[in-house]
């Protein structure tokens, strides 16, 4: 029964919608109209103060390999929902769109296109929901990694969650996002392979078990390897486990790099001061304490409060499955499309919720920061002909919600985010490696103030649309809404909600 | 710069911590030794009642063909971190072990073994890591989707949520997860194909988008299709895409299936309302009101309570992560070991909180039902040499914490959860069809007493390890403590907690 994985291609990894849709496109032959859609979110994830791109690689292998296989087309035949002129023509599709994105690492906001998709309406319609289910969970992993670097400063961040990951591909590609936000190694060995990410890892509660006893178990590992890190509370941390430690330490010597001991339970705080007096006595000062154990940012937090003395922290299922948020709300819409005279004609999604109408028309973010240190002015997203490089007396940044308020930037830098990866279905981007990935998300995030850096309740970074994007948008309102009196019967309503 | 996934094994899917140890075990020669790991969890998820066991099927496929690759040994060896032995070890290891592990959908519960792996100390290390990884995830998924199948009965579960899953297996494996524990379709056609789940989807708000009108969107849509859902929120659901939809079905009479319209935003409870009425009184009564938005079974729970009339739910974001617990805390430990005399001796992991202490000894699950229905009285944790089915005056059950409180159960059948699914190393089990597993889960819920079923506060269902268990568990700790005591130095440590 079990079909494996047999001849599986990532095509059909779309929601069933999209084919239906693109069936519908391709019967009535509008399936060649262009359109541009565009990827975002509507809200950063843990409430932090900006977000970090990540995911653009694994996008880029998904849509360079994209194409119905034979069982593909089968089995979409035997469900019966398909039109046979519509399942030939799938057989010979290749992916023809342009795709624009950040580089990956680089910082990011909501309310701005992170990816770009322009193209037919049919092929960007197939691409939406692996895009956003590989976007979705990279980014936000990517801001969970950072804000645990973000409170441990220059300390040591290592990747433990493959075994509470949700399944096997988020521990491979959440691994590689948590080090670009700033992990320095991990325990997947095949992340580690895949990627060239440093591994970390001794042993476990097991080997001590084997043994039965602290000091055999942790002799025979010194005995076993150059660099060492003792498990040391599998009976008694402080009474057994350190004191072992010490003595295989001491017993060793230069033929073992006695790097220290991991502790994974009990009181955090309390432990480490004691395996710390411990060690110092011993002679071992630059011995290092690893801590691990359900950690997330705000316990590690916590721990420093109270001075724990732990050098290096283990983090598994608080970062790798985004814990207190396990998902990024990131969406994707049509903003323009070409109508029946070929024009291009800029669309809306209208909401009840006002933050849920989306921003019509092709457009582009420009960072502005200032000239003379490159620090953080906003974001200003604007229509695809504007440039804001060049606006005599500054440029005006108001509030994308509450307009009446603004600000006037001069002798500032404005720099496009979005850059070309895919120009018409071909590849014209080179991935960059991963460790200029992981520098160059440093950097950005270091450009940006502290107030939007820090953890908790950081400045709200500000995303602005310009002028023209806002009057835009204010137009088409105007139009749904006559569209609606138009078109729309009268009901009895109740009055309580505002609506476009 | 691109890996990809060349030359991908998954054989080094697993912590660097397991083949750190594995070189130990080798180099010291003890990599033959005999032992028995276990896998539990120590608190159901989202206080449930009870979990659905997931993730058999997947870890049978990783554990068939688990050989170190030719870049798996090169990749180790450019780590410099192994040994040459060992690594030549592993280029003809093969798996040889014994794993044992209930069928998939059964019911299962925390503080009991769900997997079993029997082999030596060498084998049984390697796999820890992807057992969890799989067993977690999958168990987690089918037991969120049993709590929404509870609060919907037998109306219709839809599985939305690829756009938002932790990347691109979870969104297939964790499919399959949900339709064991109770989804009837899913929006991802890769998920349909591999495993014959159906699907399910229309259309998206982009199609109505590109023809900027309801009517004319919905109209290409039935002309292109059978059996016809139409999303009626994209401009105001009541005013323009009701009538529209309402229109087109009438317009197209039986050329097509119209199964009912869709609304995705806005206030469900009183746009399901309105919706009903229209149809109603447009004369389909039988069309249905699928409903879609970030819904959980909280909010089918309010939905229902406000008598929303809505047929037939889209669940997203908060089924395919488990938003709210977005981990089951699976662990695996080493329950027995060959010592250096070739007897098996029973092992424990001790730990400040008394619930951390893990079940020493080879067991098996019991489940204790009732001779006359078929109802559950409590699984039964026994030493594996032990037989639950013929006691004579009947099975004494005690409190797993509190062990002064027992009962006695007559009359009773006892079924051992714990099958073999390998046998030294050959895959013994045939795995059944996901429509079997689908409906052996219903049915096993279904045995449940109702107490156990509710999804708020549920009565804890009783999981007693026997007498000898018990007894042979608090020797163990008398050992650790002799231990301890022994080889322990004394230390000035404050008084607060308790310890074994």
């Amino acid at each position: 029964m079990t079909l494996e994985y047999q001849d599986d291609s990532l095509t059909l990894h779309t929601d069933a919608y999209q084919l239906s849709m693109m069936q519908t496109y391709f019967m009535k032959n509008i399936h060649e109209r262009k359109a541009v859609y565009e990827l975002f979110f509507r809200k950063l994830p843990f409430k932090n103060g900006y977000a970090v791109f990540a995911g653009l690689e694994r996008a880029v292998n998904y849509l360079k390999d994209l194409t119905f296989s034979k069982t593909d087309i089968s089995y979409l035949r035997d469900t019966g929902q398909f039109d046979e002129a519509f399942l030939d023509y799938l057989t010979t599709w290749r992916f023809k769109g342009t795709i624009r994105a950040p580089r990956e690492g680089e910082v990011i906001f909501n309310n701005e296109p992170i990816v770009q998709v322009e193209g037919t309406v049919f092929d960007a319609q197939l691409i939406e929901t692996a895009l956003l289910n590989i976007v979705n969970y990279q980014t936000l992993i990517a801001t969970k990694a950072a804000r645990m670097r973000y409170v441990v400063g220059n300390q040591t961040l290592l990747e433990f969650g493959t075994r509470r990951a949700q399944e096997l591909d988020a521990a491979i590609w959440g691994t590689r996002a948590a080090y670009i936000g700033g992990f320095d190694a991990t325990s997947n060995v095949r992340a580690g392979k895949i990627f060239n990410i440093p591994i970390s890892g001794t042993h476990a509660h097991a080997l001590v078990q084997i043994y039965r006893n602290d000091y055999e178990a942790f002799k025979a590992y010194a005995q076993t390897h150059h660099n060492v890190v003792f498990l040391v509370d599998t009976y008694d941390t402080l009474r057994s486990g350190v004191p072992a430690a010490i003595r295989v330490a001491k017993e060793m010597g230069d033929q073992i790099n006695f790097i220290g001991v991991r502790i994974d339970s009990g009181d955090l705080a309390y432990i480490s001061k004691g395996v710390r007096k411990m060690l110092d006595a011993a002679g071992f000062p630059d011995a290092k304490i690893v801590a691990s154990n359900d950690l997330d940012e705000t316990t590690i937090t916590s721990l420093k409060m109270q001075d724990a003395k732990i050098d290096t922290w283990g983090i598994g299922t608080k970062l790798i499955t985004a814990y207190d948020q396990p998902a990024l709300g990131g969406v994707y819409k049509v903003v323009s499309v070409e109508n029946e005279t070929g024009e291009m004609v800029d669309t809306i999604k209208i909401s009840g919720s006002a933050e849920k109408i989306s921003n019509p028309g092709k457009k582009q973010v420009w960072r502005i920061t200032r000239n003379k240190d490159g620090k953080s002015e906003g974001d200003y997203v604007a229509l695809w002909d504007e440039d804001p490089r060049a606006v005599k007396g500054g440029l005006v940044m108001f509030h994308p919600v509450n307009t009446y308020v603004s600000k006037r930037v001069t002798d500032y830098k404005a720099r496009p985010l979005l850059q070309d990866i895919f120009l018409d279905g071909k590849l014209v981007y080179d991935l960059p490696a991963l460790e200029e990935i992981k520098a160059y998300a440093a950097e950005q995030i270091d450009a940006l103030w502290l107030e939007y850096r820090r953890n908790l309740n950081p400045q709200e970074y500000p995303v602005d649309l310009s002028s023209k994007a806002w009057n835009h948008k204010m137009n088409l309102i105007r139009n749904v809404r006559n569209y609606v009196n138009e078109v729309g019967i009268e009901i009895d309503e109740h009055q309580g909600d505002y609506h476009a």
